[in-house]
C-alpha cells in the first residue's frame, strides 16, 4: 500500500514573509481547530460578525453612505486572481466590516421602506450559519438524509396553511415519496417559471403519437393539441417573472395578456371575462395555459378577488396560479387572512421564503394543491434522482440546493404563527396610519391606499394641483411631465442624502386615466419602522422640495 | 402626528408559564442585544454551532447514523404550524446539533466520497454568516450597491481565468454597466439552462415581422426562421440538466441527441461529425442550437476534447456550450489546466462554486465569451431592473439572489489560485493512484480510468470473470445480471453500514460494448482523503463481498 505523499514538503520550519498556500496550510483550514487559542480566535471573527457589523449598522441609521457609483466601482477593476494568498481570513473580515460594509445598503434600517427586504431576527444568522456548517444538498437523499425529510414536512405544513386540507390528506402526503406538495427554489421568479412549466406540461400532454410537449417541444405540441397560441392572464400589476416564464418556457411573453384593474388596483372582472370570451372567439385557435391571481402586488400591495378567480378557472378549466410571494404570509394572521380568501382554491402558488417570512437571502418556494402535478416535471439520471426514491431532486427546475427549508422549519417553531402575525399585522396597520397622515399633509397625494403593507403616494404640490385644475386639455401633459420630474427628483436626493430610502415606480391609475403617474414606492415591513419614522421620511421629502423650488 | 400605539400590551410583568409572542418579545428579536449577558449568549450559541456540531462530525468518522428512512420519516409527520413559539432558540439550536446533525449525511468525511459534496474550509462558515448578516439581494443596485459592483469585478476575474481575454477587454467590461461577463444563479443546472436559453434568444432573433424568440414563442420562430427541429449535441454523458434545459425552453428534450463516447469517454469526433451530417442532409429542416462539450462528466470525471469541439463549432457557426460545472476550478492549477485546452474558445461556460471552490451550498455561475450575448435575456420592470441601470437582475434567469459573489472574491483572496491548485491536484493525483491500487487487487476491476478526480471501478470476482470467459453467448446475460447485482448490493451494505460513502451508477462502456455495467463511483476532493482512507473503503468492501458470498 503506497502512503500519501504530500505534493509540497512542509515549510513549518521556514520563516514566511508572505502568504503562501501550501499543503500544510491548507490542511489547517479544513480541520477544527485543536487549540483554545485557535477556538478562541474564530469565536472572535464571529463575534466581529454577529456585533461588530450590527453595531455599524445601527450607528449608521442612514441606509448607505454618500459614494457615487462611478468612484465605488473604479476601486474593483482588477481581474486577476493573485497566485498566492492576499489576505488572510482575519483581514478578509475586518475589510468586509470597515470598508464594505459601509457601501453595502443597509437594509435593517427602520428607514429602509423602499423594498421587500428588512431587518431580520438576529437568529436568521445562526440558522444559516448552521445550514452552511451542515452543508447538505437537498437534490438528493445521500447528501442530505433528514434534511429531506423535514424539507417535505415543512412543505406539509405550509401547503395546509395555504390549501387547508384535511388531517387524513396529510397523513397521507406528509412522507410520501411519490407525491409532493411543492418545493423550494432560490426566488419568486424561479417558483413562478415552475408553476407554469408544471401548467405548461400538465395541459398539452401526450396524446395518440405525441409524447408530450417535455418531449416533443412546444411547436410539435401545438400541432398536436390544435392549438396556435398559448396564453396567461393576470392583472396588469403582475410580477415581471411571469413574462420572462412565458418567455424561457417558449409560449412567448407577448402571450402574457395583461387585464386592466378597478379602482382597488385589483383585476377586473369584467375585462376578465371580456378577454376570456374573445380569446375562445377569436378565428386563432387559443388555449388559455393560465390565470394568475395577485396576492400582494410588487408595486401596490394590492390583492386580487381570488375566490372569483378561482370560480372563473374552475368553470373553464384552466390552471390558476397564484402569486403570494409577497402577501401570502398573511395567512398566519387570524385577523387579516381573510384578505387572501380564495387562495386555498389555487392549483399552484408561490410565496418567497426571505420576504414575509423574513428569512435571510433567499428562499423561494412552490405549492401544488394537487400533489401528483409536479409529476409533470420529473427528471431522472443514473447517478442521482432514481426513480421511485426520496430525492427531492426529481421534481425540480434547479439542481443542488442548500437546507433553506431547515431555517425555515425552526423559525416557525422559535415564533409561531402568532410571531408572525403580530409582524403581518404591524405592517398593515402602521400603512394605514401612514396613509391617514399622507392624506394630512398638503404637499402629498395618497396615490394608492394600502390593502395589505405597501402603498404609494406622491409630491402633488397645491400651486401645481390648482394649476393643473385651471388648465386647457394641451397644457396638462406638460404639467403631468413636471409632476413626474418632480417626485423622480425628490425621490434621488432623498436617496443619495442616504439617511432614509423609499423606491419609485411609475404607475397608471383610476384618478390619473391613461396618464404616467410616478410614485414613492412604500413597504412596510419593519418592525421598528413607527409612524414617527415615516413621519420623518415625510418631512425630509417636503425639505427637499422646497430646496428645490427655492433654487428655481 | 400619531404616536405608535403597540398591537399588544407589552407583558414584562406578567409570570410566563409558556412561550408567546407578544410585541415585546419580538422587538427583542430585532434589536441588537445590549447587555453583555445576552450578547454572551448569542456567542455560546456560535460557539456551540462551529464546535459542537464540528466535534460531532469528528467524531462521527462514519457517514450518517444507522436508522431506516421509514423510521425517521415516521418523526416528522405532523402539519400544523403551533400558534404559540414552540421553542426557544437556545432549545432549536441544541436540537439541531444533538438531534438533527446525527440523522443528516456527514459530507465532510474522507470517507465520504461518493458525490460532488464535501468538507469545507471552517472560513467558508464564517463568509456564509456575513452574507445572512448583510443580507443584500443582487438583483438591485438598490439592495446591494457595493456588492453588485464586487460581483463585476468576480465575474471578471473568473472569465479571466476562462478566456484569458487582454487586459484592455477586462478593463472595458469589469464595471460596464452595458455588458455582462457572466452571472450568479443557484446552481450548475439552472446556469446550463441560462446558457441555452441565451443561445436560442441569439439564434432565433427578430427578422422582418418577428419580433423574436423570446417574444413570440418556439411555434412562431420556427416558421419565421424555417425551422422544424432544434437539437443540442452533447457526449451521451452529458448532464441530465441538459436534458431538462430542452424540456423547459420549449424545444423537447428528445431533440438532446446524446453522442457515442470513445474509450476515454470523450466525445467521439468521428461519430458527432456523423450526426451532424445526417442533420443536415435530412429532408426535416433541422437547426443544431448548440454544441456542448463537458469539462468533467458528473460519473467519469473526463473530458471532451473542446479545442476540437470549438473548431467544428466554428466551422458551423454553432453556439458552443461547455459544461464545467465540477471541472472548471482545474484551470487555477499550471500542471492540469491543460487538461481543459480550448475551453477558451467557448461561447459559454458553466460553473459551480459549490463544487470545485469549495463554497457552502449553493453558487451557480455561467460565463459568456461575447459581454453582449446576455442581452438576449433582458428584462425591465418599473420598480426594479430599470433600462441602463446597475442592476444585476436585468440578466438572469432568477429574481432575488444573495450575494454568493461575496464569498467568492473573499475565498479567492484567501486561497490565492495557488490553494486551489493544490486541493486540485491533491485529488487527481490520489485518484491515480487509486487506479492502481484498484488494478493491484484481483477483487476489483477498474472501469473508468481518471483523467480529473473521479474514477468508476466495480468488484469483478475472479470465479465469475473465468466463468464469463467460459460462458456460451446466451449463458453471458445472466452472468451480467449478477455482477450487476453483486456491485449494488455491495454498495447498498455499504451505505447502510453508514463507514463510508462511494456512490454506484450505471454506464455503457467501451470494454463491454451494449451492457449495463453497474460501477462505484468515486469523487476525490476532500484533501483529507488519502490513499490510505480509500484502500480502507476497498477493504470493506471485500469484506462484504466475502460475507455475501459465504451467506449463499
Amino acid at each position: 500500500m503506497t502512503n500519501y505523499v504530500p505534493t509540497t514538503p512542509p515549510v513549518s520550519v521556514r520563516k514566511r514573509t508572505h502568504l503562501v498556500a501550501d499543503r500544510e496550510a491548507l490542511m489547517r483550514i479544513f480541520i477544527r481547530p485543536e487549540s483554545d487559542a485557535a477556538r478562541m480566535t474564530l469565536l472572535k471573527y464571529m463575534d466581529q460578525i454577529l456585533f461588530g457589523l450590527h453595531d455599524f449598522l445601527t450607528r449608521h441609521v442612514g441606509v448607505t453612505q454618500e459614494i457615487s457609483l462611478k468612484e465605488l466601482s473604479e476601486r474593483f477593476v482588477g481581474s486577476t486572481i493573485g497566485r498566492h494568498p492576499e489576505k488572510k481570513l482575519a483581514d478578509v473580515i475586518t475589510d468586509l466590516i470597515e470598508d464594505i460594509a459601509p457601501h453595502a445598503v443597509n437594509v435593517a434600517s427602520p428607514y429602509f421602506v423602499g423594498h421587500m427586504t428588512s431587518a431580520l431576527p438576529f437568529f436568521m444568522v445562526h440558522l444559516k450559519t448552521i445550514v452552511a456548517a451542515l452543508n447538505q444538498n437537498v437534490i438528493k437523499l445521500e447528501t442530505s438524509k433528514v434534511v429531506s425529510v423535514i424539507e417535505k414536512q415543512v412543505l406539509a405544513k405550509i401547503h395546509r396553511l395555504i390549501f387547508q386540507e384535511s388531517e387524513a390528506f396529510y397523513q397521507e402526503h406528509v412522507q410520501n415519496p411519490q407525491t409532493s406538495l411543492g418545493c423550494f427554489i432560490e426566488d419568486g421568479t424561479l417558483a413562478n417559471i415552475t408553476a407554469l412549466w408544471v401548467a405548461r406540461n400538465a395541459l398539452l400532454t401526450a396524446k395518440d403519437h405525441f409524447a408530450g410537449i417535455e418531449t416533443e417541444g412546444v411547436s410539435a405540441a401545438y400541432q398536436a393539441h390544435g392549438i396556435e397560441r398559448l396564453v396567461v392572464l393576470v392583472s396588469r400589476l403582475g410580477h415581471y417573472s411571469l413574462k420572462k416564464a412565458c418567455g424561457v418556457l417558449g409560449i412567448g411573453n407577448r402571450n402574457v395578456i395583461p387585464i386592466e384593474v378597478d379602482a382597488q388596483n385589483r383585476m377586473d372582472m369584467h375585462c376578465l371575462r371580456q378577454n376570456i370570451d374573445e380569446l375562445h372567439d377569436s378565428s386563432k385557435k387559443n388555449r388559455i395555459l393560465a390565470i394568475v391571481g395577485i396576492a400582494g402586488a410588487t408595486e401596490t400591495g394590492s390583492v386580487d378577488p381570488l375566490g372569483r378567480l378561482a370560480a372563473i378557472c374552475a368553470e373553464h378549466r384552466i390552471h390558476f396560479h397564484v402569486d403570494a410571494a409577497w402577501g401570502g404570509p398573511t395567512l398566519m394572521s387570524e385577523k387579516y387572512r381573510h384578505l387572501l380568501a380564495g387562495i386555498e382554491q389555487a392549483d399552484s402558488v408561490t410565496i418567497d421564503g426571505h420576504k414575509q417570512f423574513y428569512m435571510p437571502m433567499t428562499c423561494g418556494m412552490v405549492y401544488f394543491k394537487n400533489p401528483s402535478l409536479l409529476d409533470a416535471i420529473e427528471y431522472h439520471a443514473g447517478y442521482v434522482n432514481r426513480p421511485g426514491s426520496v430525492d427531492l431532486g426529481r421534481k425540480s427546475l434547479s439542481g443542488s440546493r442548500e437546507a433553506s427549508s431547515l431555517i425555515l422549519d425552526s423559525t416557525l417553531k422559535i415564533m409561531g404563527t402568532q410571531g408572525y402575525a403580530l409582524l403581518i399585522e404591524h405592517g398593515i396597520e402602521i400603512a394605514r396610519q401612514f396613509a391617514v397622515e399622507i392624506e394630512s399633509r398638503p404637499l402629498f397625494e395618497l396615490i394608492t391606499r394600502p390593502e395589505l403593507n405597501i402603498l404609494t403616494y406622491r409630491l402633488f404640490p397645491p400651486e401645481i394641483r390648482s394649476r393643473l385644475q385651471l388648465a386647457a386639455t394641451e397644457e396638462t401633459v406638460a404639467i403631468y411631465d413636471q409632476i413626474n420630474a418632480i417626485n423622480r427628483k425628490v425621490q434621488q436626493l432623498q436617496r443619495e442624502a442616504g439617511k432614509s430610502f423609499v423606491s419609485r415606480t411609475t404607475l397608471r391609475v383610476h384618478q390619473y386615466p391613461g396618464q404616467d403617474t410616478v410614485v414613492f414606492r412604500c413597504v412596510i415591513m419593519n418592525p421598528m419602522t413607527t409612524l414617527d419614522v415615516l413621519c420623518e421620511i415625510l418631512d425630509e421629502q417636503e425639505a427637499i422640495w422646497h430646496r428645490i423650488a427655492n433654487e428655481e
